[in-house]
């Protein structure tokens, strides 16, 4: 099959050949660009058909790149990672980008007071809330080209083969691009998805400052911005309230890179996600006292990265022996200085498990053992180190909605039949997500679910994170199909 | 005994009571301030009564402590750390403040290319290089008043005391404040009297970078000044050659707190320093793979920073088998995000022994060791983390020389034979030194030794370090008497 030239091939494990014949999108139903076909009128087997451009949607994709353009792994023009902050210069361009391509599309479109972009092609019934394909365009700082951007380009490609084909829709199909979903420039994950819900205070958002990182501003450190002043700089705080109340959703889906080894280790298609893993995101901080390294014998140390580093190798143990992972990625060591002893480190750490009371059992078990290695360690002196802990973030375990989970499910079937293999249900699995995504929040409000495509390796949140061109445009035909399967389930 | 008010009282163990008669040094050779008595004229008798005034040497090292103010941990007016990073403006008032003391005291003042300011008192003859003694003005970002700062202020004093005395030397008498003994702005600790002794280039000292350091201004980060630079602004690049060729030196006598217990626990008063400790700094980067904290099973992560975490604890297990020592004062994970496994870490490594060659054994094993933790963190994906190491500083074991450590030992036996105790003497010891000095460059090239005094709970590198009036003037009065010896010694 025919590939656009820049992009590469398909690295699963499992060979998939496309009938070429079912990806004529091209109007399928209309020789003319005028809407002339429903959603609701269509046959199952012409929804069944439905399929996105794959050329179109990698073209689109990474155009959207040029924006935070990151670091160079490869040869090709697109292999490099991508380096795009939240509310950045670069978050901005590809934002007046997506908003002047939705535009395009006749869409309309509303900024919310977190810089959400709703952006709503309208159904035959004007009074009713549309259904969503969202994710986010922000990145981490030496992140990849699909987390979040494919999820927002599947809608957008979506919505072009919509319109190409001529196919109106009973309730409007929007796109939605989530603010800050890292989490990785303001410190909280999801955050405006999470105000939308009315789970986060719109002023604990507007004021969270940025943290410096590797692709932060030098003024990061010194002089942060706040949430609220980031949106103003580049003109993306909207005036419309921030809250499902104000901005209604009939049904979320989300398209995402499955950001784990399972579906490429099998050799499988598409993910169906049924649930999200429970997390909580800690500060903790181990308060010890400086002293010089050439003179302080070790039984005379409170050395509070010592004991941080017993910590991490115990949490890692712990999490391991419940089936749940503990995760460090932040870590502070104060003075900093090659011959002081650090009396005080900080650091993050991230607890995840299949079930809410799993991750709560890890936490109380860390709890007593960071109090443990830290009255060990200046135990000598009589002046043992302290250990501080700050919840920072809680995501219960989520279920997904069954009428959601249901349309991804039917859709992922009806793509993967393209392939050529005896049995292309065995390309399709059910599945947990072990991030969180946008879709959690969504998720407490409105129906919603999550569909999964294979990544290299497993790898994510890394510059070489890639999914193939075949991967990105399954998983966008699956979302299509379900928005128009879910159109039809509630306007039957 | 009475003490300045603003002064804490001493905290050694041991009770230890001045006989005040001995501490009436205002001249008990001469009515005048004219110097009318000559070194090699003193008795013996008058060398071991030679006293510095307790109460002038803590109100100048005091009023030098206002430029660089830290952080407080008492009600006092003295209870601050210092931080005074070297080259800063605190510095640099601090440097003016000195040299118009020396100035005062009719020294002669040459600023070298490192900005090291030598003041001499000249003495009888004039065709012969001056005893020094000398140390540092700048701290620790998280410093206390004491380290270095006693040395210089001790040299002011002695200075003092001689004028007010009327003694003249046969050589002259200098002392010497050395730029960044720290190493803490600029990351090569005791650099200037490294490049005086000719073993450190002088455009390799020039052109070190700030580090950004809890008291960098916060340009640190962003636009980094070279010590060349910094020299210029604040108008400390002296146009005298940096060597010991150009400004030669007689001999390095240098008192400084000990920042260990081994005194203060002993009830000990000086340290007679005859060693210093080996030592070597290494930067150690581990490289393994950013990846989803969320996503990747335990198995399936090469993560930087889990990988530190063992080599940190399996550290001080080597280090101490052999009875050395192993510190981390500097970690740095990237990207560093909370749900980013770090694929990053950069760390300091300051290995240290009594002997050259011990440091060299745990350096080996220590190599050995982190490539097997390395190896095995990553193993599940193929993609196992590794190591690099970079040597930073490498400092062999120091022995002083036999003329200086006597002529400190003398006069220590001298000073504490004023307390108030059966065996004066067990208040001596010989020791080794386990933190760097500028001593240990000057003692590549001419006679050197040190004198340590106590300090509270052996802390050093810290806000609370802490050593008393009475300690400090002990090793003021032995500095003091140490340079009258040799200088008789040398002219006997």
């Amino acid at each position: 099959m025919a590939r656009a030239p820049l992009l590469r091939t398909a690295l699963i494990a499992r060979s998939f050949t496309v009938k070429p014949h079912l990806f004529t999108t091209s109007r399928p139903f209309s020789g003319s660009q005028s809407k002339t076909m429903l959603t609701t009128q269509l046959s199952e087997a012409q929804v069944t058909a439905l399929r996105v451009s794959q050329e179109r949607l990698a073209k689109d994709l990474h155009h959207s790149c040029q924006w935070g353009y990151g670091i160079r792994w490869g040869d090709g023009p697109t292999d490099t990672g991508m380096q795009r902050l939240a509310l950045s210069e670069e978050d901005k361009s590809a934002r007046d980008w997506f908003i002047q391509t939705m535009k395009d599309l006749k869409c309309n479109i509303t900024v919310d007071e977190m810089g959400n972009i709703f952006a709503i092609r309208p159904g035959r019934r004007k009074d009713v809330p549309a259904t969503f394909i969202g994710s986010h365009l922000d990145t981490q700082p030496t992140g990849g080209r699909y987390d979040g951007i494919l999820g927002v380009l599947s809608g957008v490609e979506a919505l072009k083969t919509m319109d190409e084909m001529g196919l109106e829709t009973e309730g409007g199909v929007g796109v939605v691009n989530w603010t800050n979903e890292e989490g990785a420039r303001f410190p909280m994950s999801m955050v405006s998805s999470g105000v939308w819900a009315e789970c986060i205070p719109l002023s604990r958002a507007h004021n969270l400052k940025e943290v410096p990182t590797v692709a932060s501003l030098p003024t990061a450190g010194s002089a942060p911005e706040t949430m609220k002043t980031a949106l103003q700089k580049i003109d993306y705080l909207g005036s419309t309230k921030c809250s499902y109340k104000q901005i209604p959703i009939a049904a979320h889906f989300e398209l995402h890179i499955e950001q784990g080894p399972h579906l490429v280790s099998a050799g499988q298609r598409v993910g169906v996600v049924t649930a999200v893993q429970a997390y909580r995101w800690f500060r903790v901080n181990v308060i010890g006292r400086d002293t010089h390294t050439g003179t302080t014998a070790f039984e005379h140390r409170a050395d509070a990265l010592y004991a941080f580093a017993k910590m991490m190798v115990r949490a890692r143990e712990v999490a391991a022996a419940k089936g749940c992972l503990a995760s460090v990625g932040i870590v502070e060591a104060k003075p900093g200085s090659v011959n002081t002893v650090p009396g005080l480190v900080s650091f993050s750490l991230d607890i995840r498990g299949p079930e809410t009371e799993l991750v709560a059992e890890v936490e109380k078990e860390l709890r007593a053992e960071f109090d443990a290695i830290a009255a060990a360690e200046g135990a000598g002196i009589g002046k043992p180190c302290r250990v501080e802990w700050t919840l920072d973030f809680d995501s219960p375990a989520v279920k997904f909605h069954p009428d959601c989970i249901d349309c991804v499910q039917q859709s992922a079937l009806a793509v993967v039949a393209d392939a050529d293999t005896a049995d292309p249900k065995s390309l399709v699995r059910p599945m947990m997500s072990g991030a969180g995504h946008d879709s959690v929040f969504t998720s407490k409000r409105v129906p919603t679910s999550m569909i999964f495509v294979p990544c290299k390796d497993g790898l994510s949140h890394h510059p070489e994170e890639f999914c193939s061109a075949d991967d990105c445009a399954t998983g966008a035909s699956v979302i299509l199909q379900a928005v128009v399967r879910y159109d039809r389930k509630r306007f039957a």
